[in-house]
């Protein structure tokens, strides 16, 4: 008899069935018990009648591996309407100790550096595991609207000579004696890419050592990528990072409903042209709300980019905003300016639900362009001359934009701590597990 | 009028279409010119008559970036049956300098080293970019046969506290002034995770520190990782990674037909079963046939991989051959053992054409038996604490494998160097571009 998942019993009431996984939970009523059997996709409710299973059972720690078949019964009660009686159960493996904390209860009672240093066990539990199996369904969402759209998947080196902006918040590595540092992003990469295939993206991840001990830091995380060639300017990546997203937040509704149901989540709608404002317009309106001078600052706060997302959800009843046309000094050396005020950028921040999710824009591709941003920061560019390559010999208008997974991940379910949407984070202080 | 890519000219014909891309190559002739403009995805043939534009076309560098647009004429001899006529053609970028050596050519005439430095433009080449296409394709693919048999995919830390394997070859990261490593493979992680969904997978980068410069030996590459529970031994493995091949092949049939037919490639044929054969009769095989007697060695020489790949095709028509049952002393700590005789172990590598493409094998899932492994090691369990907590807390029987993307691209091509199957390769000489 082939075992099935727990999420499989519905459709095989009458049936004997196999299934497998670990003891969740046993719960000893006066008259009947239960085995609550989890496996990797879901629970599954056991009655247990025989007292001597009752007495055995009552003996394993929680999460002991079980081998569980019996009949499959349809009971309206029953959680997903169905049981499974007269069982026969084998243990596979058995726990040294009981878990830190019980699975079983609606969330884990314990810190989050607990849980975090606990992590092989948390992940367990229904919640934490539901949380992130979004992001494989978000990143298949990413995937699948850029490849339907003749992007190329790229995998380029994390193992760098060079830092991609300039030297800030790199990680040193030991190269064989010399030194080399962990890709804080693959911009180089995918714009040289693009000379290749025009259309290229990368899902990876990227270390930035910035010495950050707040809920928004992370010093390593899952980059989403796109660079595209042949852009009438950073407009046209907007356009394709909405179509993107609509594609992330459709596969997540389809790929993981179980998930959505259990989070009890309300997924975003992607309107189709998700409002812009600029920069100069946005700091305006927050001086105007807030009484507090923030024009010409170089750069959004995090609570003026929590009032823009309110804003936005008000004015135009979406999460979603563009704020473009950044200053120039705030973006890297790269950057497009705007044509007619360079002091300006072509580029774009995307805010989701008050977060800046995603930065892209358009990027320089003459040659001379380059070298001339390179000195106008007095950046020498002999350390670039691989990537600078690819302009020398002929680029067309491109551009692209990155995007956090674990932002994405963080905001779509609303937790505190970014750290609770990344598996085994590291931050300043941690390292394991 | 939208831009159209050059693979879609057979479909326009007689319409007026517009195209974008790079002067590959402008081929003067006495009555008529030839102007190969290469996009994305191919080439097109634009024919050139009005004398003006030829002497334009003349001045320009191969790479410079063009818009191309006329009339889209079926012309039998044309490559691809279908040539662009009098077509009106905008510069769009110009290089600074013609590219270092000629990408019209069947093949770069150039060293390799010199072709690696000049990457952004050597990746251009037809028979490059087809190459690297195909890592996209098998990527997909192998993503696509696990999706749909269950898997889920993770994005694990690649900075770690503790090497994976025991502490060889690990590159040293200062990590805000403590020592970190980069991970060697997601061993621990996506083990943690077969706790979590049972069925996980990883395609991501791994860095070894080996310091040799061989044609083999790349210190940066993609590991396609797949680890899964309630596994009988390895052989659920051995089925589990043929099926995964075959979905891989399948792929880059599918999605990458120009760049199959370009390469001229013989696709592999993936068995219903992979033969298999133990260690040690491989050894014993090896010594009959080549008079080297290799018995008691603990692992095979390159030079005898080729010759089981040169048997297993002559003996049983396939290009894949399983080798199981290696001794425990070159496996790492967490093999399972076989059950019959601890002295070898329940794991395999798999050869294809020659050459070892993956790793796999059954992991123990007791504690106790870690505790043991790692004392028989004389590894302190100190520092795997987090990776430990998962046994201590209930694992079944599971297993999984990693296979190299390079190693199988660069089998896939038949290359000579591993070096050609990676984009931007890092080696103990070369961290650059």
């Amino acid at each position: 008899m082939a075992r099935i998942w727990s999420t499989e019993l519905a459709s095989h009431t009458g049936q004997t069935v196999q299934l497998a996984g670990w003891l969740h939970r046993f719960r000893q009523l006066s008259h009947v018990s239960f085995l609550i059997l989890r496996d990797g996709k879901g629970l599954a409710q056991v009655v247990i009648e025989d007292p001597e299973q009752v007495e055995a059972l009552a003996q394993l720690p929680n999460e002991t591996v079980l081998r569980v078949s019996g009949a499959c019964v349809p009971v309206a009660a029953a959680p997903g309407g169905v049981e499974v009686h007269g069982p026969a159960i084998d243990v596979v493996s058995v726990p040294v100790e009981p878990p830190p904390f019980d699975l079983f209860r609606p969330t884990i009672k314990a810190q989050l550096p607990t849980i975090l240093d606990h992590a092989a066990v948390a992940l367990r539990h229904p919640r934490l595991r539901a949380l992130h199996r979004l992001a494989a369904a978000s990143a298949a969402g990413y995937r699948h609207a850029l490849q339907t759209r003749e992007f190329v998947e790229i995998f380029t080196p994390k193992l760098v000579a060079s830092a991609t902006e300039g030297g800030a918040n790199v990680f040193p590595v030991d190269y064989f004696g010399r030194s080399a540092f962990l890709a804080q992003s693959p911009q180089f990469y995918k714009q040289i890419m693009v000379g290749v295939y025009e259309r290229v993206f990368e899902i990876g991840p990227v270390c930035r050592a910035e010495p950050h001990d707040t809920p928004r830091h992370l010093n390593e995380f899952v980059s989403l990528d796109f660079e595209m060639g042949f852009v009438e300017d950073h407009t046209t990546v907007m356009a394709m990072l909405t179509d993107v997203l609509r594609g992330m937040v459709a596969a997540v509704r389809e790929e993981a409903p179980n998930e959505v149901a259990l989070l009890d989540l309300a997924l975003p709608e992607v309107p189709s042209e998700i409002p812009a404002m600029s920069f100069q317009e946005a700091q305006r309106m927050i001086t105007a709300a807030t009484g507090e001078d923030v024009e010409g600052e170089p750069d959004l706060a995090p609570a003026h980019e929590r009032w823009l997302g309110e804003w936005v959800r008000q004015a135009h009843d979406t999460e979603f905003l563009f704020v473009v046309g950044y200053p120039m000094s705030k973006r890297p050396f790269y950057t497009h300016p705007q044509p007619h005020h360079p002091a300006l950028s072509n580029s774009f921040d995307l805010l989701f639900r008050g977060l800046e999710l995603a930065t892209g824009g358009q990027r320089l591709h003459r040659y001379e362009d380059y070298l001339a941003a390179l000195a106008a920061r007095g950046i020498a560019p002999e350390p670039f001359a691989g990537y600078l390559d690819a302009f020398a010999h002929g680029m067309p208008p491109h551009g692209g934009c990155a995007l956090s997974l674990e932002r994405w991940v963080a905001r779509l379910v609303n937790v505190a701590n970014i750290r609770e949407a990344r598996l085994f984070p590291r931050d300043i202080n941690r390292l394991t597990p």
